[in-house]
């Protein structure tokens, strides 16, 4: 039996940067992986999405800008794309990351972790014992609905979408949401015929409207065929292509087909049954991380407490549970709905806190004030590409801003920005001696804060 | 003699702000402008120097990300560039700001205002009066030294630099500074051979020492002969070149010689001794825009008050004076040395707040944290290019931030959130709950306030 401080499942994001902050306040951390160091985030999802994003927005911006588009008229490198996007995942290799796990001395163990017991675990034939804690952080993994035999039929799931190392000829992609439009713009960047199936009557349905409709359009104008409001009934794979039935009866078919409507929490083979938790559900967390009815030794953090789906919620839900696990007061306030997120297409959307529609449901005095980025002098240096629109929710009673979402070129760096005054609560009043720099689409601020101007 | 209630005299940002401002309050507003309506920024500075800057970064980035870098593989087309910038700057040809003044029934008259007493202006024969208030903002232009013969050899300054026609051969850049840096790097793109002399010991000397160096050595990268501590001691114009002397005896030759080592305010010809006021100086005003000995009436904002030369102030500045000419109290608080500022070079430079340098002279116990945004996660799709480093400045006793300095590829819609950080004074243990979105370079921030994390 080898014992340690705390013992960590799960080696993604939340799970590094929990052991990196334990290691680093001096405790002996264990960290248990079945499968690669980096997690589902380096590897199979964020990461490579991004690969594939990236190089065709590049290129389209440096098509829009006069003097540049005459020097960038070739097509885009699929070969080379594909190949870098293998040396961002280190080609499925997690070697990369050992070395920081040595430098902080922290014991991995590769394997199942299975629950024997209060702060002990097994892992294979090796038994783990906790002194003073165990942080569950496994992520998720696609959820794949009893569709028709989509479950049988082994359709693509943000994985081999992810990582594929050909470009089909014409995908489907079931789910509307921030990884059904991101990989469906990069496969069609990449020359694929995509169509994109919905059930609810818009793409990211947790987004403002006006989001969804810019995305939708700019998605429409690439040539994704997006459907919306179109629930699908069935599904079937026959010899090299696969069809997916909608409501109303017609049928689709493309070379692949990538489900990408969910995730459900990765619980299923934890023996929670050990500690009297249910397999195969989301783990309730506090704010402070600790699991209910084992308050004094058990956290979960990242995708796997069903918070926030996301890998800086993840990353910062560790850091809470650290703290805690650390003895210091600290709490959750800024995941769940409130955390920020982008959705990587062109053109991009990023969002933190409240939409108008939620601010207004929790009872918030709120007002929405919309303004366009693209209509700053700054714009005029960033090609006219798809609509943008930055859209900031106020509590008027209490004169802060709850909520923004930016659309467009670009814009995932612009967000903080909105986070900083949203998490600060600074003032409306105080806001606007926060001049934007000229000639930045940052002056956007200006008009979204003209009524609180001196 | 026609009255109104306010007279704005200068075109520019500042006085466009002031007057856009004022008649959306209902008031009657005569703006003055002896020259274009849109003022230097618009025509000659800001404006047209992005618009030359601009190509050649973003087709350096495109020729830094696999994949795209084989489709980008042809030159700049200088010509289009230059198109796209006169389309810019409108050919120096303000039609299409006058529909805007008409549409808030803004009067203007063209020509030079001088003072006639109180309240009281002359514009060629016309006679104009103000019943409340006149607003001065006549901006700057380019201050050339007594060094040899330079002020009779008609050297380059800004506005040559900006508008030119032609991509000279050479060109001796004199001033180090943010014009001075920026039109080094524009013209040296377009292939012109460029020397950059600055007499102190490095560039920018308003900015963090480390911003200097990683600018000094990405212009040179590109090919600038830059000479620091290099004061010009001589300068001859012969037959189509231009030549400088410097301190120590060696002799620069070019086909022109832009001057950039500062500017003086446009307050010759104002006819300001009617009021007391000395001709050629800066006008000092208080905090609320106001010119001492006529706090009554008389306001100056922009760069002819000597607070700030910048854009953004000048329009921050102008709605603080047109707050206090209605009545409402207000105070600029965030211009001066604090203001943000934007070097579009590559890397760009942002600032914000104080220098660590500025901080511990004024008596701050400040701590400097630095960190490398091109080593996050999001990093990994920006090109390699020029290096990159965020630094900001604690005021440890306050625990919240009062500087920040972001030097990187497309760092300028970054500065926004630090600005935000540090004119909303939000405490650090506060902000370290504002995570950043996974995959951006925002995640610098993880690392800058990884010491207040909870």
């Amino acid at each position: 039996m080898s014992e340690h401080d705390v013992i960590v499942i799960g080696a993604g994001p939340a799970g590094e940067v929990a052991c990196g902050q334990l290691a680093d306040e001096g405790l002996d951390v264990c960290l248990v992986e079945r499968e690669l160091v980096g997690g589902e985030c380096a590897f199979w999802a964020c990461m490579p999405s991004k690969a594939l994003l990236r190089p065709g927005d590049l290129l389209a911006e440096a098509g829009r800008v006069p003097g540049v588009s005459e020097a960038c008229d070739g097509e885009l490198d699929t070969a080379t794309i594909l190949e870098r996007r293998d040396e961002v995942i280190h080609d499925l290799d997690d070697d990369v990351q050992l070395p920081w796990l040595r430098e902080r001395s922290i014991h991995l163990v590769r394997g199942q972790a299975r629950f024997a017991g209060e702060r002990r675990l097994r892992v294979g034939d090796e038994l783990l014992q906790a002194r003073r804690a165990v942080i569950i952080a496994t992520g998720s993994g696609a959820d794949i609905p009893p569709i028709g035999e989509l479950r049988e039929i082994a359709p693509w799931t943000n994985r081999e979408a992810t990582t594929s190392k050909e470009v089909p000829a014409s995908l489907i992609v079931l789910g509307g949401g921030a990884v059904g439009c991101e990989l469906a713009q990069a496969w069609r960047t990449l020359g694929t015929r995509v169509t994109l199936v919905e059930a609810l009557p818009r793409l990211l349905p947790a987004h403002e409207p006006f989001a969804a409709e810019l995305l939708e359009q700019a998605l429409r104008d690439r040539g994704v065929d997006v459907r919306t409001g179109a629930p699908a009934t069935g599904a079937a794979r026959t010899d090299g292509s696969f069809s997916l039935t909608l409501d109303g009866g017609e049928t689709l078919e493309a070379q692949e087909l990538l489900v990408a409507i969910g995730r459900k929490p990765h619980t299923d083979d934890l023996g929670l049954e050990a500690i009297d938790l249910a397999p195969g559900e989301t783990i309730a967390v506090d704010d402070r991380m600790r699991v209910a009815s084992h308050e004094s030794w058990l956290y979960a953090v990242g995708d796997v407490n069903g918070r926030a789906l996301l890998t800086h919620a993840g990353k910062y839900q560790a850091l809470v549970a650290c703290a805690t696990i650390m003895n210091r007061e600290a709490r959750a306030i800024w995941d769940r709905e409130l955390a920020p997120q982008v959705v990587f297409t062109e053109p991009q959307v990023a969002a933190v806190g409240l939409t108008l529609e939620r601010a207004l449901a929790a009872g918030v005095r709120a007002r929405a004030v919309d303004a366009d980025p693209g209509r700053t002098p700054g714009g005029s240096f960033v090609g006219k590409g798809a609509a943008a629109r930055t859209r900031i929710v106020v509590d008027e009673e209490r004169e802060v801003i709850v909520g923004a979402t930016l659309v467009g070129t670009d814009v995932a760096e612009s967000l903080q920005a909105a986070t900083f005054a949203i998490v600060g609560e600074v003032p409306l009043g105080r806001l606007v001696h926060a001049m934007p720099a000229f000639p930045t689409r940052s002056e956007v601020w200006l008009k979204l804060l003209a009524d609180w101007a001196p």
